[in-house]
C-alpha cells in the first residue's frame, strides 16, 4: 500500500495532502503527559514502551499520516561519551566540548549496544502501527550537535560554538566528521531496524551565514544522507531560520527540504528548485488563533503550496508549542485532509 | 562639519567607509569592565557621567565613526511602570502582562522626569564629543519591547508573545499602540538633547513571519519615525534574522536598514530597493578567526557593499561579543577605515 506521506515527499501524486507535526508527541496532548507524570524526558527516550505508546498517541488522537519516533537529537553526543542532562529549561551538557582531546575521546557508538533502545522502539512501533501510517525516524544535523556540544546549552546564536570552530577549523572538522560516522551508523540501524523516513534536524542551521553553512554544515548532512542504506525511505533535511539556506539544504541530497514559517513556500520554491518536496510550514502560535483565523492561515499554506508544487507535506513551520489547544492541532489535521493538491 | 556615518546615512559621497559596532560599549573592552566592577548594568543606564563615560570608550579605544549612547533598550517598559531586572544571563520583567488591566495599567513616561538619566547623558557625550563623531540615540522597535513585556525573559521564538497577540489582535493593537506613544516622546526627546542619529532596534522582529510582521511590526515602526521631529538625523532600523522582512523594513520610512550577518548584502540590495543606505553585515563570530582570516571576511563585506552600491555603514551583523579580543576589532576598524567605497 502506497502511503500518502511517502508519495508526497517523493513528489508522486496524492489524494490529500499529507500532514504530521513536529513534537507531535509532546506536552500539548493530556495522554503524553500522562505518561511524562510517570518518568523523566530521558528515562521516557530510553523505555521502548513507553517511548512506543508516546509515538502512536498524535496518530491516534489526531489522525496525522506519520509517526515520528519520540527521542531526542541528543542522545548520541550522550552515547559518544557525553554527559546530558535534559530537563524542561532545556538541555544542558554539564562538560561542554573545550579542546582537542575532548573532541579526542568522544567515541563513534555501537548502536545496538549504546542506542539500543532507540531500535527496539522503532521495532516496536512499527508493530504496533501494523502499517497504518509510516514512520519517520531522525537524527541531528552534525554542526546542530557539535553546536549543543560546544555551547553546553541552548542560545540565541551559538556565538561560542561558532568562535571556537572558527577559530579553529582543523578542529572543527575532526569533530563534525567524528559526529557524521556517529550518525550514519545510528541513521542506517533505525532504518534497519524499519523505519521508513528519516528526518535531519538541522536547528540551529541558521546561526550561520550561508559561507559558514557551506563549510560547517551542509557537507555533513551531504555526507551522511550519501552514507545512508535505503530501499525507497525519503530523507527530510528541515532548518530553522534557513531563508538563505534553502538552496544548500536542497542540494544535500535530501528528498524533501523542511521550510520554517519565516519564508512563503513559493519563495522557497524559487530557493530549493524543484527536484525536492517541501515541508511545513505552518507558524506554529497560528494555532493559538480563533479558529475561523486559524483557518484562514491554513488555507493561505495550502494556496502556497499549490502555486509552489512539485510535492508538498504539511506541517509546522517548527515544533508545535506545549500549551496548544488539542481542538486545534485537529482542526488543522481536519482541514488538510480536505484538500486535495493541484497537480 | 559632514560627519562620514552621517553622510554614508543618506548615500551621500564619503572618502573612506564608516564604522561602528553595536554593543560597542561593552564587556570586551577592558576599560568597560573597570566601571562595570563598581556599579550594575542598570545601575550604569542610569548614572549619566557612566553612562557618558563608556559611551565614548570605543570611540577612543577604536576610532569609530560614531559613538551610541549607552543604555538599554528595557528602560522605556519599565518607565512604563513595568519591574525590571536586568542580569547577566538576560532581562527579566519578574511580572509579565497578563491580560487587558496589565496593558491599562501601563503609562506613557514623561521623558524629562522619568527617563531623564537618559537625555542627560546624551547633553554629557555631546559635550564631551565635541563634535569629533555623531551619536547615535535607539530605542527597541514596538513588536520587540511588546515580546518582552509579555513573555517576561528572553526566548528563542517568543512563542508566548505571538500567541498572546495572536489570540486577541484588540489587546495587541493597545499595547503596540501605548508604547509607540512612549517611544515617540522617548526618541523626540533624544532628539531634543542632542542625539545626532537614531537606531530603532526590532531585535525579535524575526519571530514574525511577512503576514505578521505587517500587522504587529512595521506599521508601529513606520508611525514612530513619522512622528519625530528630526532636523537632518537618519533613522537606521535594524533586525535580527530579516531576511524575509527586508522590504519591510525599508518601507518604514528608515533612511538605513541595518542587516545581520545571515544574508548577503548585494541580496539584501535586490530586496530593499535603492532608497536606503545598508548597514552592516559581518559575523560577530568573525572576530575569532585567526587575523588573516579575519581580514578575507571582512573584504568580503566590503566587496559586496561595493557591489550593492547606494550608501555603506560598517557593522557587525549583531552585538559585539563579550569575549571578543580587542585587538580583532581594532584590526576591523583600521582595515574598513583603508576602503573607499566605489561611486
Amino acid at each position: 500500500m502506497a502511503h500518502r506521506f511517502i508519495e508526497a515527499c517523493f513528489r508522486r501524486p496524492v489524494d490529500r495532502t499529507p500532514i504530521w507535526l513536529m513534537r507531535q508527541a509532546g506536552r500539548y496532548l493530556p495522554q503524553y503527559r500522562a505518561v511524562r507524570e510517570k518518568v523523566s524526558f530521558l528515562q521516557l527516550c530510553k523505555t521502548p514502551d513507553l517511548a512506543a505508546e508516546v509515538t502512536l498517541q498524535p496518530v491516534d488522537v489526531l489522525g496525522v499520516d506519520a509517526a515520528i519516533l519520540f527521542s531526542d537529537i541528543l542522545v548520541v553526543p550522550e552515547a559518544m561519551g557525553m554527559e546530558l542532562i535534559l530537563e524542561d529549561q532545556g538541555p544542558q551538557f554539564p562538560q561542554p566540548l573545550k579542546n582537542r582531546s575532548d573532541v579526542d575521546r568522544l567515541h563513534v557508538p555501537d548502536v545496538e549496544r549504546e542506542l539500543g533502545y532507540v531500535t527496539e522502539a522503532i521495532r516496536r512501533v512499527r508493530k504496533a502501527l501494523a502499517n497504518r501510517v509510516p514512520l519517520i525516524g531522525f537524527c541531528g544535523a552534525p554542526w546542530t550537535l557539535a553546536a549543543y556540544m560546544i555551547e553546553g546549552r541552548t542560545s540565541r546564536g551559538f556565538e561560542k560554538a561558532k568562535a571556537a570552530l572558527m577559530a579553529d577549523e582543523r578542529l572543527a572538522h575532526a569533530l563534525l566528521s567524528k559526529i557524521s560516522d556517529a550518525l550514519v551508523g545510528y541513521l542506517n540501524a533505525q532504518l534497519a531496524a524499519g523505519a521508513q523516513a528519516l528526518q535531519i534536524f538541522d536547528s540551529w542551521g541558521g546561526a550561520l551565514g550561508p559561507e559558514d553553512y557551506a563549510r560547517f554544515s551542509a557537507p555533513y548532512i551531504a555526507r551522511v544522507i550519501q552514507s545512508l542504506h535505503r530501499e525507497g525511505q525519503p530523507v527530510i533535511v528541515f532548518g530553522v531560520e534557513t531563508g538563505e539556506l534553502l538552496a544548500q539544504l536542497a542540494a544535500t541530497g535530501a528528498d524533501v527540504v523542511g521550510v520554517d514559517w519565516r519564508i512563503p513556500l513559493d519563495e522557497a520554491r524559487g530557493r530549493v528548485g524543484p527536484a525536492v518536496a517541501l515541508q511545513g510550514n505552518l507558524d506554529p502560535a497560528s494555532l493559538f488563533l480563533p479558529l475561523a483565523e486559524q483557518r484562514k492561515r491554513v488555507a493561505r499554506v495550502l494556496e502556497l503550496a499549490d502555486r509552489a508544487g512539485a510535492g508538498h507535506v504539511f506541517n509546522l513551520g517548527h515544533g508545535i508549542l506545549p500549551t496548544t489547544p488539542v481542538e486545534n492541532a485537529k482542526a488543522l489535521v481536519e482541514q488538510v485532509h480536505a484538500h486535495t493538491p493541484a497537480r
